[in-house]
Order: C-alpha cells, then structure tokens, then sequence
C-alpha cells in the first residue's frame, strides 16, 4: 500500500531523542524511551512498573492513551523544518488485551501527510502482543507561522 | 433526549470518592479530584502544574486523554454490583483549544448501559471553555463473572 | 457548558434546506429530510425502509454511520460565508441499539468553530430511545481559499 | 507483529460472497464487490458513480463511512461458526484525500478476535493511494446465545 514519501527536515531531533528516556511530563510519569527512530516511523517503549497498575491488577488504559497521543505528536518532529510545532488534535484508541507489566511497545506510523496536518497509526505491543490500536490527527504549525516568536 | 435510568447499587464508592484526590497511579499524577458523583455521572478535575506543560507551552494532550480515559471507567462504579469490574475498552477525544494553565473539570455521563457494557461520553473545560470531548465503552465485569476471586 | 457564539451567515442554505428531503447521493437513498436548521444546530431525520434493513432483521450500521457524515458536514453551511465548503475529515460512532423500523433522527451540534475546522457531535434517536452517538472534524474551505473557482 | 491465528470455520460464507456483487442494502447503494476473502482479512471494493459524487465534486465521506462500517462486520463471518451473527458497535475513519472518481478498494483484517467481540483495521484505496483509515469494534453473537431462533 503506497505511503507518504517522507524525508528527514531535522536530522537532530533524531540524534538527540534516539536512546533517550523523558525525565518529566507524562511521558517521563510514563518513562517512555524512544527505540528506533526514523522519517515517518517511531518505536517508543516503557517499562510498566507498580504505579501504573491500578486495583484490578490491570494497567491503567490511561498509560497507554498517553503513549499513543505522545507519540502520535512526537512522530511529526524529524519529517518538518526545525522550529516546527505538532500536536494531536483528535485520536482513538481500542485497547485488546489487559497488561499487567514487562514493556508497552508504540510503533507510530505517518499515513498521509500535508503542510497542515498528518494522520497518524500506532500499534502498542506488551511481550510481543498486540495490545492497542491507535489512529489520530495531528496539526502542524510551521515556525513561519508562529506569530509569538521574538 | 431520553438518557438510561441508571440507580445507585454502591453507595459506598460515591461515599469514598466524593472529594477524594488520587494519591497514586497517572490519576495520582495527575492529582484528580472527584468533585461530583451521582448515578451515571461523575464531575472530576485536576490542577494544571508546570509538570503537565511541554516545550511549547501548552498542556500535553496525553494529560486530557488519561483523564478522559479514567473518568470513561469510575462513572460506572456507582451504578454496578459492588465487587464489579469497569475497563475502557476504547475511546475517542477531540481536543478543542489547548491548556497552558487553571484546571480541567471533566464531566462523564453513561449515555447507554447493559450488564455487559456501557457507552460513556466526556466534556473537558478549562476554565469555562470546553477544551476536549470524548466518548468510549467500557466493559462490565459482574462480581459473579469473576473467576479469580477465592 | 459554554458553547461557541454563532451566526448565521448564509441564511438562504437554511431557507432552501429546511423540509427539505435529498432526492440523489447516499443522503438521498436514506431518504434524509431537514426537519430543524439553526446556528449550529441541524435536525434530520429519515425513515428506516426495508431496504435499510440487513439479512440479521436489524437496519445496517453504514446508514447510521452516513447519516452522522452527512450532518456532521451540512450543519456548517449555515455559519460559513455563501460559497464555503465543509468536509468531515474524521469521525466516530458508538451504536447504543439496534435498529429495526420506524424514524432514526440526528442532531448534529458544534462544539467547536475556527476558521479552518469544527468539532461536531451528533445523537441519533430511533423513536425516541438513544441508538447512536458521533463526533468528528470537519474542515472548512472558505470561497476565498478555492483556487478552481472561475 | 503477531496477529490472531483464525481459522476457517464457514467456508461457504467465502464461497458465497468471494466475487459477489451487493444488489440490496446501502452495500448494493454503493455496488460493493468481495474481491478477496481469507482468514480474517477481507478485501471488497466499489466504483465511484455519478449518484456518490456531491455538489463540491468529490464522492461524499458517508459512502466511504458506510464501506468501512460494512467490511469490518463482514470480515468475521468466515472465522465465526456457521449461523453467529456479527455487527459493528463502534468505528472511527480519518478520511486522507478527496475521491472524485475510480475504485474504492477497502482492506479489512482482524486485529484482535475474542469469542464475542473483535476489533478490525481498515484500509481504502483510491487508485493507489491510501484514502481513508478506519478502526473498530464488532460484537460476535454466536448461533447458539440466540434466543430468537426457532
């Protein structure tokens, strides 16, 4: 199936989140690590610990709403010109099997793509089981449209 | 338009969240507080901190999907057997206008309901805006379904 | 919930619109007529036919789930400048119930309007029982945008 | 990434419908055709006609809205024992660009499959180039849960 053709514009926001771990936000609450990174495709992973279990036993759906939103956002950053801002403006996610720990694993893919937007997939594994489906928007605001900057 | 007539079967739940701020789990770090809580809805919000703020400035949209996400689950617990189970089994948020500070009231209400599941929709405001919607299902599971308990 | 402030701005597409029942396209094989139009508001009901109705007994998902698209565009032509164009650019739908017979009934209400796009959600009723609930993006093309314009 | 293993369980439904053109129904609105048909993935497709196309001059979403609605029931039948039933109850569809004429090819494949619910991914092409992206639910009612048979 034809995808978009999609070229790296920030090569260093590659180099600099490849390997790294969030130290804050929700995805440092999360301690999402990015795996593998390239034009139109991002790996990003966690490691479930204690406090995303909730009383049933079960993680929290929340943790893995979180992921997929980050990296439906994340995703855009090397494919547009330094300086660019993406965020999620809508996505759905349909969780398939309970997790109850090891390592929640996001492939986050580029569907289609515009100067404005782009739709976005990801599949989250838990031990190599598909765990949760994602699909969602994200809007991009290039830096010559950002209108408060200096 | 007509809604589910939906009666309290646990009081105790209400009795036990009404006011009550999560002190563990992405709830706790979010620090969501039940405000409201009557039969199929349930009024939840929490403070927006520097934590919650990426580098743009806004707040990270996972924070508003994790929070829909729980709030789809706890707004069933009144309505269910005590010792019964809810899960998000999937769900969809628009984000309307982002967040950079003030608090974000979720406001959940069961639009339809069977013993096995229930179909739940979310209003977001912050600070008398709406700034997100949602709607998702969750699973039931009666206390008698479950096959774990001794 | 504070909802947006709108206008009418092409009053004529109501005039022309309201009673109206589409005689071709797929809103013209549901047979759907515009029983209420207003700023931001639109009521459109059709009747369910045999031909809606599937092998199982129970009418098709993809007539609610085109009914949904369908209002979830028209309800912006009333507050767009004459000439504008909507399209839904992504939406959801929960079904609450089977369907079988009698009138399905959408209100379609905006949540949110830019320039550029809105969030619309949409209830269905079926005889006066909740059967589906929607929300979705649209996105607006103002006539000064349109390049194929003569 | 591992998918379901399913098998086979209503060849006939295949042999039924393999080649088969919808003449009754919003499938037969839209002239959907089984072009492909195997374990847990379905491939159907329509070609766009005069009567799809809307004023603005592309086909209207809710044709693609109904296509998906309608693969994402039809996929699980041949995996299901023979006389179950399959409905949708939740989707969601991005739509990526304008179909103004040509075929609609829609890939269905079942992502996950329980005994009563299964979660589906779907993917249209226009030509070649991927037009929409749609995800979703189905309850599973096997032959023997219904009560309404004779």
């Amino acid at each position: 199936m034809a995808e978009p053709k999609l070229e790296v514009l920030n090569p260093s926001f590659i180099e600099h989140l490849e390997g790294y771990t969030s130290q804050s936000g929700i995805d440092g609450y999360l301690g999402v690590r990015v795996v593998e990174f390239t034009a139109g495709r991002l790996v990003a992973e966690f490691e479930v610990v204690d406090d995303h279990v909730t009383f049933i036993g079960n993680m929290h759906g929340g943790c893995l709403a979180a992921l997929c939103d980050h990296c439906l956002g994340v995703v855009l950053y090397p494919v547009m010109p330094p300086g660019s801002w993406a965020a999620t403006t809508e996505f759905k996610v349909n969780y398939l099997r309970p997790v109850s720990g090891g390592a929640c694993r996001a492939t986050a893919e580029i569907v289609s793509m515009t100067k404005r937007s782009a739709v976005v997939t990801v599949r989250v594994e838990n031990d190599d089981r598909l765990v949760a489906v994602a699909q969602g928007t994200c809007t991009v605001k290039l830096a010559e449209e950002r209108t408060d900057t200096g």
